[in-house]
């Protein structure tokens, strides 16, 4: 098949330290390209990859001065023009490029990687294509709208993960450092407990000030340590050797990839019950989802009854990139099978055409997700 | 002709008050359909026009906290999928639309009626369309690029503003209140006078810190006065009766209306010699160029040598709208006949196949203006 993969350049594909969004590209890319399809990235020109590159700004955006409204939009036109020579188009953008995917004739599939926000429900509402959620609670904060393919979860490279199965003496937060994602939350559990925090993750200018007076204010190198941003051994090495990640969110985070990293290191998250956390956790046996701070600081109490093992596997099962991969491939060739039926198909019919009575769901054979996320929800 | 117009979705078409570019794309839009053109305008709901309106949001932007970039690209592409119904796009928008143009078969053309900056010289770059600048010195200012069709000077319906050729007592600051605007030093030149300013104008956010501090900080009541912003009516009357405009301007602005409103009232202009005033005002017919503070005050004193009414005829001779549309339709006749021949041309290309000498001016017969050009140049 003949992909366009169209990345954020906001960060190299893949990404050195932080960013999400570019890993998942960046997987899904190079093992289309191992699998033998002709995949062409639109990415920052310091990208790796194995397919071919397609760059309009030599550097990626994230510490530079340039225009990422700009640019973005370039490199997702920069796709549009040549997209005869595409089967499909998957764009992985900040939306820059939904207003302008009804411009041609070759199918785009967008994944809503992020939350949509004011006028960006106007923009949605107003694209011309297929998308694709990273979980079920971000399809339920979306309006009703033709086009959607399903969830697929996101995937890590598992095996680039160590697993000794060893419970470390620590506690992780390892994350953006911000509000959002309840950096002082976790603190607060630490200091309850007495336990050791190691505080890992960038800072984003926007949150300079919540860093220095919520975050800084608290590091004392004993019980809270502050490690700056992990790169990517440095990542590893604090997940397997951790205790437990916390992740006190406060947002409905559409997927957080660094559960599924964590676990991949067999090393159990406790999460708020926010946004994605119950459809990767499995409550009791990778990780704890709890409601407020008095539960996170029990749970870190009965860690102990997590078996390290089943973390890994559950990974290996249901978020190694093997898995992401079948379901865009499957996604892909629904759509070009709808192409040819001639419209765009709402949730229903498309479960219909396929046979299927869930609306949605992850697309591909791991129904054991969803049996669990039904399992949870009734409890 | 089947013409699209784009208007900036900042203001309503036309502008109640504040709004330069929104008031040209309206009095265009206008004078086509009364030519029997089929125009389509798209624009904020709120426009008032004889042509089909197009709105993807029902109030002009200014005062809301919509997002901009979303709703103008929305704009931009609404047109851009009904492109097969055109036969030429007339792009007025602030550079959202530049990515996109070469998507479309119908041809393009956009108005540059800001300076570019930044990365915007990368859109520009790669923009797929035709473009014409609204000034030689705004010219002056791009790099060589494919595509250029002429200078094309703005106009105002001349016969809306009142002349009565008396000249009044006071001088006239009227223009957006902010730094690049020197309304600073307009109060200099009153004060150094002991003659009355009255300031007229709206305040942006961002000058809001100026405008208090070294505006309102002199405002007196007496020497300096403050109108506020000036709507249709207030701003015709503030214009006809003063002694001058006074256009300290410290920016290369492409092309400053306010000049042109005034000397359709029979009212003098003075300009600082940046951007477009050594193109749009006579030297010593119209009013003065000046070169700093001093020659503006030594030049308010000389400011009764100056024919009122020949400031009224050389805005109904260069600046009026008829002249402008007739310019706006040869430019889209012959790119109609470029696009049939296969190419974007150069603009000495342009010129050789037109049949021209001169790289580029106005396109209309006003070679007068090009003519007092070279003489003010030479002085």
């Amino acid at each position: 098949m003949r992909i366009a993969q169209i990345a954020p350049l906001e960060i190299r594909v893949p990404p050195i330290a932080y960013g999400g969004t570019e890993l998942v590209a960046s997987l899904l890319t190079e093992e289309l390209v191992r699998r033998g399809h002709d995949v062409t990235l639109f990415a920052s020109g310091d990208s790796v990859t194995k397919a071919k590159l397609h760059c309009v700004c030599p550097h990626f955006l994230r510490d530079s001065d340039r225009d990422r409204g700009i640019l973005n939009i370039l490199n997702f036109v920069a796709c549009l023009e040549q997209a005869e020579r595409f089967d499909i188009i998957h764009n992985h953008t900040n939306f820059e490029g939904l207003a302008t995917a009804g411009l041609v004739k070759t199918p785009v599939l967008t994944t809503l990687h992020n939350e949509l926000k004011g006028d960006q429900f106007t923009l949605f509402a107003a694209y011309k294509g297929y998308y694709n959620t990273i979980s079920r609670s971000a399809k339920d904060l979306l309006p009703d709208k033709k086009g959607f393919v399903g969830v697929i979860y996101n995937a890590v490279d598992c095996k680039s993960y160590p697993f000794h199965g060893k419970q470390g003496d620590y506690l992780l937060s390892l994350s953006r450092i911000s509000e959002e994602k309840g950096t002082h939350i976790a603190i607060e559990v630490a200091k309850r407990l007495k336990r050791r925090l190691i505080i890992a993750g960038n800072v984003e200018a926007k949150d300079e000030k919540y860093f220095q007076q919520k975050v800084m204010a608290q590091v004392d190198g004993d019980i809270v340590q502050f490690f700056g941003e992990a790169d990517y051994e440095q990542k590893r090495e604090l997940f397997a050797n951790a205790s437990c990640l916390l992740l006190p969110i406060t947002w409905p985070e559409p997927f957080g990839l660094v559960m599924v990293e964590s676990m991949a290191c067999g090393t159990p998250v406790i999460s708020f019950n926010k946004g994605s956390a119950s459809e990767v956790i499995y409550h009791g046996e990778t990780g704890f989802i709890v409601e407020d701070i008095d539960e996170m600081v029990r749970a870190v109490g009965e860690i102990d009854s997590i078996d390290r093992k089943a973390c890994r596997e559950h990974v290996e099962r249901n978020f190694d990139v093997p898995r992401m991969v079948n379901d865009y491939l499957v996604a892909y060739q629904r759509i070009l099978k709808l192409e040819t039926q001639g419209e765009v198909v709402t949730t229903l019919e498309l479960a219909q055409a396929t046979g299927q009575t869930i609306p949605y769901h992850s697309i591909s054979s791991s129904t054991e997700i969803v049996k669990r996320i039904e399992t949870v929800s009734k409890n």
